[in-house]
């Protein structure tokens, strides 16, 4: 699934593998693929502690590893196979060297982002203690999310991109939430988990887009972890497309800070529309949860270019935080006043109840 | 050791860490080094299951890795970082397919070589088997050969290396052994661990060079594993610089199949002598048990271009196997009738017998 449907490697591609601590295996069988598709292959070690021990070693006058560079810039793939041993390896890394570190190998970080690169993950029993799943329960969760039929829902997924492509305004309603924002003129992304549809996650499956000139209020009620702190039931007020009130039951500190980064932090930079059922519940690992089905998530901060006008410039921000809320329930999704969704049904689906009598 | 005695590493230096798969507690330990010193560093997976699956999956038309090969050719240093799970993983990979790998590699090879290059293992549970040894005694062993003062065994090897390069006839005598050799207009390498004496691997601890004009019998008793196959009690009788007669109690199939590789497979490449007295028992891994102390080792197959006079081809040979004797006892190694060692001691060392009278 990685090598052919996400990644599309052919005969001839200068594969990098990179291998988390815990990826071993998936390692192995990835390179048996690459090998049967006459690809090269290169791997890359890519240790949390390795890392850490680098990071904590230096002075923090970093230089750009030239050699690094090299390396993604004759590559035409980078699969990146996440999966590690412990999710908080390098907790006691001080934010100063974590900045300037990042700073010096941005050229190799843009490298890789301009190859066909693809990330995910192997199950591991550090990500199955972050998703409070016993081991065995976690792998079967993991291949049940990225063991999909790819092909059939990149074409519902198409449906719903359409119907937001055509859109102006998009309502949000659930318990506790009643939020309107503006689409008008923005391009939504079908996030199939393939380079073919421009998606780079395996799993995915979301409808995304950038949304602007939000109003009214917003409840996220399915919990996480956010820069190693948890947070839980968020609520956001939003007026003239900004944040004017917050509040979290747990860790609002948190969010506190994430909102007060920049002006960008205030404004929402993406509306994401999980469509993902092979994810049956939120595991605290953002690669996961945001796919969820009958989820909706919004991000302050950052916009993705993919979705704006070409050449115009989206919410601005250094910060992009995802948040989710559960729509399988007393909720709705409506475009132009139509309702699109509701209760987790969309409209082309059996079951969907349009004015909500059922 | 490494970073600092072995690889000189510098401010600046771009280090690529190849690591094996059970390598990583030293990976970490070597990255915070490298931090510390301000090199960049590139982690490379080093792992025989994923080069396995990539070669079995393989059709054997290899291209070479551009990506790998620019990476290296960007690289100063190269640290090495063996310690696998199992030393035959790569055992059912046909040799075919072995070679024509090899050679679409070679360019990349080639460019690690011309790199400040260190090859180390770290003691895994798999090598501390093939030794024979409890995890913990092999642990013990490898620090004991690792942490040396090289610096003052590389003042006592000087000693060797220009007693061997002012000699022309080398002697060597044991209970079974009786061979005479010519190193007339040949250089010996002081083998310090470091790349400031040429040397590459850590542990090292030998002085070799490449004799030539071979007569007499040499019995090797120090057993050994060579492509896959225990050999023991090899017995070599060279005419006229040529082995004439071979036999080995164990693996004599194997020792067969070398000579006949080619012409230079019948000729010796290498006399070293081992040094290390860290090493105190032979632990069927060639990086250890050819610099054991009270040991000397002859290769049959290729010569090292370091040991001949410049411009000059030595003995050449697809092959270089290494046999190892025990020199503790009963033994004595002559250079032009002068014994420089006997049972073990060098002349310069106290408990030197000059006379075998003791």
């Amino acid at each position: 699934m990685l090598v052919g449907w996400s990644a599309r490697i052919e005969q001839g591609d200068h594969v990098v593998v990179r291998v988390a601590e815990g990826a071993h295996d998936l390692a192995v069988a990835v390179a048996e693929q690459l090998g049967e598709r006459g690809a090269t292959i290169a791997t890359a070690y890519a240790a949390d502690e390795v890392s850490r021990a680098y990071l904590r070693g230096h002075d923090g006058d970093f230089e750009t590893p030239e050699h690094e560079l090299a390396l993604y810039e004759h590559a035409d793939a980078v699969l990146s196979l996440g999966g590690g041993r412990n999710t908080f390896a390098t907790a006691d890394v001080d934010g100063d060297t974590r900045q300037a570190s990042a700073r010096a190998v941005d050229p190799v970080r843009e490298a890789r982002l301009a190859t066909d690169w693809v990330s995910t993950v192997h199950p591991t029993r550090s990500l199955a203690q972050q998703a409070g799943m016993s081991y065995e329960a976690y792998q079967d969760f993991v291949y049940d999310a990225v063991l999909r039929d790819w092909g059939a829902l990149a074409g519902e997924m198409q449906q719903l991109k359409e119907t937001l492509d055509a859109g102006s305004e998009l309502r949000l309603v659930t318990e506790r939430t009643d939020l309107t924002m503006s689409i008008e003129g923005r391009t939504a992304v079908n996030s199939a988990a393939s380079v073919a549809y421009d998606s780079h996650n395996l799993p995915s499956g979301e409808v995304f887009t950038a949304p602007y000139a939000t109003e009214g209020t917003v409840h996220f009620d399915v919990p996480m972890t956010i820069s190693g702190s948890r947070v839980r039931d968020v609520i956001l007020r939003f007026e003239d497309g900004r944040v004017v009130d917050h509040a979290a039951d747990v860790g609002e500190e948190t969010l506190t800070d994430i909102l007060d980064t920049d002006e960008g932090a205030r404004r929402l930079g993406e509306l994401g529309i999980g469509m993902n059922r092979g994810i049956d519940r939120a595991t605290d690992n953002i690669l996961f949860d945001e796919k969820m089905g009958d989820t909706v998530h919004l991000a302050v901060g950052r916009a993705y270019d993919a979705c704006l006008p070409e050449g115009e410039s989206g919410n601005d921000s250094a910060v992009h935080v995802d948040l989710i809320t559960d729509v399988s329930d007393d909720s709705r999704l409506e475009i132009d006043g139509d309702v699109i969704q509701r209760n987790g049904r969309f409209r082309w689906e059996e079951g969907f109840d349009a004015d909500g009598s059922a």
